[in-house]
């Protein structure tokens, strides 16, 4: 158990480090009026964990779940920020960009991941 | 930038641990039949997040929140694996199930940060 809660550590470490480089890069591209970055790392990790979830099970390699699904894409998608996005949104009374940002996080990161794992299906099939 | 690339690794490495020492604990107290370890950590966190951003801003420590919020936070909390619960449960049919999982994680993950800036304006102010 200890292995694995260093690997999901490691895991942990490097997805939220990219994440902090999405967050400090990408709203100097798209600008600062909505919260793209956060979007983005959201939606972008759950099309990779669908993907990772038909890999890992297909090529019996769920012994790196640990690392990649838990740590990796885990660290590098966030929950927390998501709803001080929304919440910051509502404050500001901007509710109708609030009800854009948690529709379209939970039904792009949704559609995203089905997508992944299709993709994977199809293509490791 | 690369200290606070550090700081946001090692915060992310000790968030992710966490939230995955409650992904082996929670389930063996309360069941698997509802994903109810990663909608705790991802309500726990907003709830975290309402009192850190109240406090770091009050305090004048900001200097903090890529360690606390954007590492630690960041990696407590996740939205790949709440994408990949909620659409294990579509793909078994539990429409009803997802809907309140969903539902539930948004709404009670937006209370309970409102719930933890207002915790924090109280007890601090």
């Amino acid at each position: 158990m200890i292995q694995t809660l260093l690997f999901v550590a490691l895991g942990g470490a490097l997805g939220s480090a990219l994440r902090y480089l999405v967050n400090i890069t990408l709203p100097r591209l798209v600008g600062h009026g909505f919260p793209y970055a956060t979007m983005t790392v959201n939606v972008l990790g759950s099309f990779a964990m669908g993907v990772l979830v038909v890999v890992l099970a297909m090529k019996g390699g769920t012994r790196f779940a640990p690392f990649l699904m838990t740590g990796i894409l885990g660290g590098f998608t966030t929950f927390s920020a998501f709803s001080l996005d929304a919440a910051k949104l509502v404050e500001t009374g901007e509710i109708g960009t609030a009800a854009v940002y948690v529709l379209g996080s939970v039904g792009l990161g949704l559609a995203a991941l089905f997508a992944g794992m299709a993709f994977a299906r199809g293509f490791f099939a």
